[in-house]
């Protein structure tokens, strides 16, 4: 941790020394010495990069192109409680949005990120955050090129909000989007589903569970580019988070205009998610994860992708779990263990509140 | 207004159609069918255009190169009352985002918007605000291309934040920053100072004021534009918001390792905005204002500038202020109408909180 720093001052306002004071309050939001220097030692202590170091405003960055596109993506992040099994708030913070920019194809190469603190908030608690956030964008290959930090009143926050915009490139030959996939297409996901909104709703300790859960919140950018090296041809990259892999197919149904089936006894679930849901009455199915990936691509594609993703660090439990067709156009149905079918709507209301 | 849907329903939760509960209730920050419904009828609505309207996660645009950077910058808002005399919560999030990244010399061009909702606030509200946003991005010519939406449990939240991305393209050429301010530069102001600060005080209503103060919130980048064409040499932009004039000179001084003189009968305030700092115990160098420029550039130029910005929608009392220097490294000092100097510091802690 740093030591306590002097600060002299002339200004008009009294100051508080940003050590002495171990909680954030009001002045940390002014934009005036004391915002600097939680700025220096826990933002650019932890974040530092050239562009983040200039002091601008405004970060400057070139794209790799010639040519191409860019890919832009936002999210805010509430989840509660801000460190849960799995994760924190700043590894979901840098790894929702890595993902997001990556289900187009594009490099994610920048991130922006602003955070809404409330006052009383420890800055150990901040700087922790702020230290996995670095670790994940390490992990992912991004930097965080501009931030901007505001503070609130206690009681009209929650701790830390962090909302996160990344900015990918992509080639203009890339043409992978949910309005994409294919009658005939093979439906992949990458792993085990649900473990991500159970460990949140775990941690909470509200219905005294115990579980072994932890959540799945990964980059999944290095997973999708060993994909797109055997399977140029992938038609739609989605990871089914908020909703769960039910909404998700649902909006891909809907934006490609086709029906999707999937096979119920091919969805990767473990045991602990499985009986936690069980005990609760969800659907695992609506259950938000945070580091798995859809793939919709060519059925002569299917065995090759899945082997793939199989290799890659959050991909042992890939499995192929169904197809697209033509009929039931917009609709996603479920062919049950017992070998009945029923229509997966989206997810109307609200299941487990706050989990990203 | 959009009349009540009528939303048929098979999922596994119960739904609540957007208009019958006219608040926003947690299911709005599901993910699933109630937040689908929020972004159609209030952002989409309100927002459209190709890039939203396509559905995806991310947005994927082109720039205007060949070559050239990007100019990237980031804003939480958080400003409490959402509405005061001269603007929004969503102005602000879009003009101020507009704004900084129209400091670099960059044009504008494309927004990220991601909402926190307070549960229980009211969807007429939050349409107003959106409404508002789309009229400030018209007015600036950026487009909002990508959203996301959360919802906090009453007490957790304040009603509406919004955080703002904006990505905007410089050409190579442009070397405009912070660390350019040149000793022999003149400083110009675009107006008058502190009307932002003050606006949003009073619209709080703790001091039983009454004041005409309106905020100047407004976007700068057609006013930037036209000084460009006339001195495409200008040094330093920079809009001077929380921490107010004498904190964001200190920053240039800073950057630049330069003095910076002002003078203090050529600075631009209005008779409302003095009497209400005088009263209050507050200095208006260090009020906030929204809309804004300090401009730093060589010396020959001041005269073309300050006759280019007079022209302008936003710089009828733009001024001369002030010069840089070589003396007092990193100093800014002010010049009072009675012939004393004194030293400007940076603000310290917080004057007026959650102004922006």
């Amino acid at each position: 941790m740093t030591k306590t720093p002097t600060i002299t001052f002339e200004g008009p306002v009294c100051p508080v020394p940003l050590r002495h004071n171990k909680s954030i309050v009001m002045g940390h939001g002014s934009g005036g010495k004391m915002t600097e220097d939680l700025i220096r030692q826990v933002f650019q202590k932890n974040f530092s990069n050239s562009f983040l170091d200039a002091g601008n405003d405004f970060a400057s960055v070139q794209m790799p192109g010639p040519g191409g596109h860019l890919s832009i993506s936002t999210d805010a992040h509430i989840v509660s409680p801000i460190f849960f099994p799995g994760g924190d708030i700043g590894k979901l913070a840098i790894c929702g949005t890595v993902n997001d920019m990556s289900m187009s194809g594009a490099i994610p190469l920048y991130l922006t990120a602003s955070f809404i603190l409330e006052e009383g908030l420890d800055i150990d608690i901040l700087e922790q955050v702020v230290i996995s956030m670095q670790e994940s964008a390490n992990e992912a290959g991004v930097l965080v090129i501009a931030g901007d930090t505001k503070v609130v009143e206690k009681g009209k926050g929650d701790g830390i909000f962090i909302s996160t915009t990344g900015i990918g490139w992509i080639s203009d030959d890339k043409v992978i989007g949910g309005e994409k996939a294919q009658p005939g297409d093979a439906v992949i996901i990458s792993g085990t589903i649900g473990d991500h909104g159970i460990a949140v709703l775990t941690a909470r300790g509200e219905f005294s569970l115990e579980s072994s859960v932890r959540s799945d919140v990964a980059p999944l950018n290095h997973m999708i580019a060993e994909i797109l090296k055997v399977a140029p041809d992938t038609h739609v990259l989605r990871d089914p988070t908020r909703g769960g892999l039910a909404t998700t197919l649902n909006e891909i149904a809907r934006q490609s205009k086709v029906g999707i089936i999937i096979h119920e006894e091919s969805i990767p679930i473990t045991n602990a998610v499985q009986s936690t849901c069980e005990l609760l009455g969800f659907d695992p199915l609506y259950v938000a994860n945070e580091g798995k990936l859809i793939v919709i691509a060519p059925d002569v594609r299917k065995n090759e992708i899945l082997e793939i993703i199989r290799n890659t660090k959050y991909g042992n439990h890939a499995a192929i779990i169904g197809e697209v067709v033509e009929r039931n156009s917009e609709k996603v149905i479920l062919k049950t263990q017992i070998g009945t079918s029923r229509i997966l709507d989206v997810m109307a209301g609200e299941m487990l509140p706050r989990i990203c």
